[in-house]
């Protein structure tokens, strides 16, 4: 009998509940294998007893498939290869996931998660017992080799949805509105819910921007008789000078870069244009996948499936002019998707009258 | 022929267009009035010529019923009676307000405000010949002799929805997720929100709390098995020994208190546990209104016609026991609507287990 | 120990599960109850064994306040003191029900139903040993005593959205757009969705219609230069004779009454109009419910629980006038909630201009 | 001065105003064209004065992208080759259509419709004068060289949400619920839908069944545990026989196939289980855009605007591996995109175990 587990890992997002569902059912209907949902990515495994649940098929009914988050719970936290334990000692416990890999009597694993967890997943592989099959998710859609991953396109839903509830509500007071998306390094969510929201300035990692070329575009458009104007900008967006924004927690810390607010404060000084600005945070994580999320988590859940059923391993699936496919999962690491600035997007953004701040006059 | 004008005033909210509708529908097809819409508060009555357009039945078509903010804009800034002028000077300008009514050759004005808008407007009825109608709107439903003002309910969906998708992702990070959403001065929001999206603490400016309450509160579901909260908490809320929680901004203002990122902190300071904010800002006002606020609109514009057509002037419509009603103005601006500490909702809220925050040992 | 039953009997609709989860909060954690759900309504207590299921706190957890239907699933079938059995016997098993009450031990049982249930539960509790407090849900809101029944609210926001839909594609087309809501009996859902939605006509089983009404009101519609209209029609609602519109299945019987069809069809007779029906069925029933359905369930399921904590039976929560209270079943029963068509809702329906279909020349 | 005309043709979609908007965006501000919207499809251009009315940027502000429907009309009535006239007579009045082409001085048009339009369009460009871009849309996404049409994905959005809220009820109530969705010849929406929403049978066009396939799909379901069956089943999909499913309308006429009528009728007589089935019909058509339609109808029209600018004419825009690219728009209307059979979408729905009613003991 073949078993066969299943670990979240990294950031969670919407889609991933679609995605060990269609692992289930594919596994059990299909091949008549056992499933183990590994709690908590990696540390899982690193618990006595193992901490994971067989999942059978009434696991898959009801509301599985729509519900956001992990049911299995995820972590990004604590590289295996040099774990922080709480009494300040660093460790080596990659052996003790492979031992936990063991003890369940895994026949292979399916790791779904971003370029780092896919990362250590591999090299927890590479050290030979463990058999690897990935599956690529994050939100900001940065990882090479297929054209989206699971959970993307809901949080661009939800950034398009909060710039349909800006507009009205810039509009009817003259404001400049900013909203600050998630994207740790790369700009797709911003340039994906600029286009679909209607916005004006579009500021992403990938394009150095100038407040001066921002401002005049703010003025241009008041000139041209719109009294508002909607700015999206990437978190990962530092400031005009090139510097990370941030602000200071009351511990001390920062959490959110605070670009937006530092964009907030820059517009009014150029342009003595009234500016808000909303951070979006961990909405654009949770709830309900959109129905591409839901169609691209059970694609790659099925094809996870098989090609353990076909002995194919060290592979991520991925997703490809219209088809599904598999690549080595170094490959898809060592790759990186960043915002093509030449791409159709780009272009078409800047056809509409976008601004990404990189004007000159 | 009678004419009437509108006037949206204070912050944005939804539903104000579709007031704006109801209004212009009754007082054209039922009356065969004329009907201007006021540009911007009162500013469009400052301005000369005075800045309005006339309203009519293809003005309602379409979308409008459904259109967040408001179409005739609005503005929180500068009460007439000490208006600052961008020169420094301040200047009462009443009476060039209630120039710009006749100048339109208006016989009544339909006000939809909170209660400082109400209270300017009335300041200028009583000045003799400005006639005033009023309509409640404000998302924070702190306006009193009205069971709901138009915007409230959209913004508890939209504080809902944001709670709906911050449960996952607490679940699958195990973790503390805190919700700041508006409400100047009431709690109402709050309340109906964390109720509604399953909350296990509010904090709303109604009840005092202690981090100590709040801290046993998340200690105990963690030792019942939960491994995530979810707080709300109203923007009006302080700190715990009372004080307004305040971010300083880059240019030295603080537009949002900042009290959601000083719970995170003391929280995690408190449990251990991890924590993350979000803010949720304007998106509260802008957007489609439910239809709730369609129908509160509704009402509240038709009624606010047949109060002018029966002659009363000085009132305010409102909404009581399934009814519309209508009432003083003074009396509506003298009330305030705080959260019921002994109502139903708070009740309801203890009942299922909700912390307030103010649970003694 | 005292222990409680909760039943959910009748058609489904949203919020339930919202009141099943607020019961065993509060009977759980206040009262340090047991709470037992028995499956499929009164079907539960008929099987043996009594097919019922313990809840427990971590049952309450997740997703059950947002999700639509019920998780102990319903029935509308089966009046158990004239219960058809498959051989085509039809017996009188109140006794087997209250057996499997006894079987249980409950002290008490909870059963959410709108008046059939009800009224079908209260004749069980009638013969003496079964204790009963029951919480109203309906769809079609026509429970008396109480401002609204679970589940109503979900549905309104349901049929609005379609008409949000539908409003765009009809002036696209120049077409009538018709749409037929639930309401067995009362047109509350037509009359709410029709305001909220911007319907032209609203027909509802509290007023008798004439196609010549209607059809004035769109050749009106049509002269003033509108080129489209939406119509909401009640289920209930029948022919211009009054008598039921059906539609014949293959197999012989009807399910909806087609009067959207009927209507289709007379109006393009009579005014030349393109039409397009919407028969919108089952999706009112099903879904999140929304913030309103779960503040309300919330509220009674509480309530309920305090009721029997309080030794009185034999009651009905309700709401009334922003606060929950509660009245003898019987009165719930007996009474019925029809549109008011005096009341506020239908005045600002003729005052926005929307024609019931019985406007006299 | 270049002068351009938008028209859209055929069934509306969600996204046809984002095309317009951004065809006018682009021709105004880059190009400095003048642009004209032709009202109701190639109406507009039969009609004397011709019916256009002129675009500006105003006309683009505010909410043109997110409204649902075309703000110019549509048809899909009267093929000018062989139009219909009221008086009976047919008339071909091509030449009528190319002189409003030239009355309104225009150097080309822009086309949006399926390829029952752009098959009429192209017709016309054929006789030499009228210059012609297209612009794929079709809810049915069965237009060939384009990965996607406009107007598909929300369509699936949809349907999808119906799934959603038709899931829960059938399992509270035992029920085998059918949704019939839009699909005139492909069935790409059920496809879609049908994953994404966890259908356990979808039936389309492309892929005959057996009646007795999907009474053995249910009876399984049945025998191991789930109480309940979601069927999602396109309009052109026939009786088992493989004729077309119909319902006779009271004026004799069919609209709908009532297919989904036919299989209730079938599966309650071969399973004995309790069926519903809900006809979504128009609301599939209206309502916003979701935002991948958005992106696709703004990447649309800035292409088809260089088109003209490059005079590159006779060609349809599409989206092929995540760029934008073009064809011959005769190639397109050649080609049909059916379901692949044999692609990713239908072997990942028989991995997860749905049945398309085809399955062979």
């Amino acid at each position: 009998m073949t078993r066969i587990g299943i670990l979240t890992s990294g950031g969670d997002c919407a889609g991933l509940n679609a995605v060990i569902r269609a692992i289930t059912l594919r596994a059990i209907q299909t091949y008549g294998w056992e499933v183990y949902g590994i709690h908590q990515g990696t540390h899982g495994l690193m618990r006595r007893p193992v901490d994971a649940i067989k999942l059978d098929l009434s696991f898959c009914n009801g509301n599985l498939l729509r519900q956001g988050g992990t049911v299995l719970g995820t972590t990004n936290k604590g590289d295996p290869f040099s774990y922080p334990f709480a009494d300040g000692t660093i460790k080596d416990i990659s052996e003790d996931l492979i031992e936990g890999y063991r003890l369940l009597k895994l026949d292979a694993v399916i790791g779904i998660g971003g370029d780092g967890s896919q990362s250590i997943l591999r090299r927890l592989a590479q050290q030979g017992e463990l058999k690897l099959v990935t599956i690529p998710k994050t939100i900001d859609d940065d990882l090479s080799h297929t054209e989206h991953s699971v959970g993307f396109m809901t949080a661009v839903d939800v950034a398009t949805e909060a710039l349909d509830r800006l507009q009205p509500t810039a509009a009817s007071h003259d404001r400049v509105m900013i909203l600050e998306v998630m994207g740790r390094d790369a700009g797709h969510i911003a340039l994906a819910a600029g286009i679909a929201g209607g916005a004006d300035i579009i500021l992403i990692p990938e394009i150095p921007y100038s407040m001066e070329s921002i401002a005049r575009k703010i003025k241009s458009l008041r000139s041209g008789g719109r009294n508002f104007a909607l700015v999206v900008v990437s978190e990962a967006v530092g400031t005009e000078s090139g510097e990370k924004a941030t602000i200071t927690d009351l511990s001390g810390k920062s959490r959110y870069g605070g670009i937006s607010q530092y964009l907030a404060s820059r517009i009014t000084e150029l342009t003595g244009a009234e500016t808000r600005f909303t951070v979006l945070g961990h909405v654009q994580r949770g709830g309900q996948p959109v129905f591409q999320d839901r169609m691209l988590a059970s694609v790659f859940g099925v094809h996870a499936v098989d090609l353990i059923h076909q002995g194919k391993f060290d592979r991520m699936v991925a997703w490809q002019n219209r088809q599904v496919i598999d690549v080595p999962i170094q490959q898809a690491i060592d790759g990186y998707q960043a915002v093509d600035i030449n791409g159709t997007l780009i272009k078409t953004a800047r056809g509409l009258g976008i601004s990404f701040g990189d004007e000159k006059i």
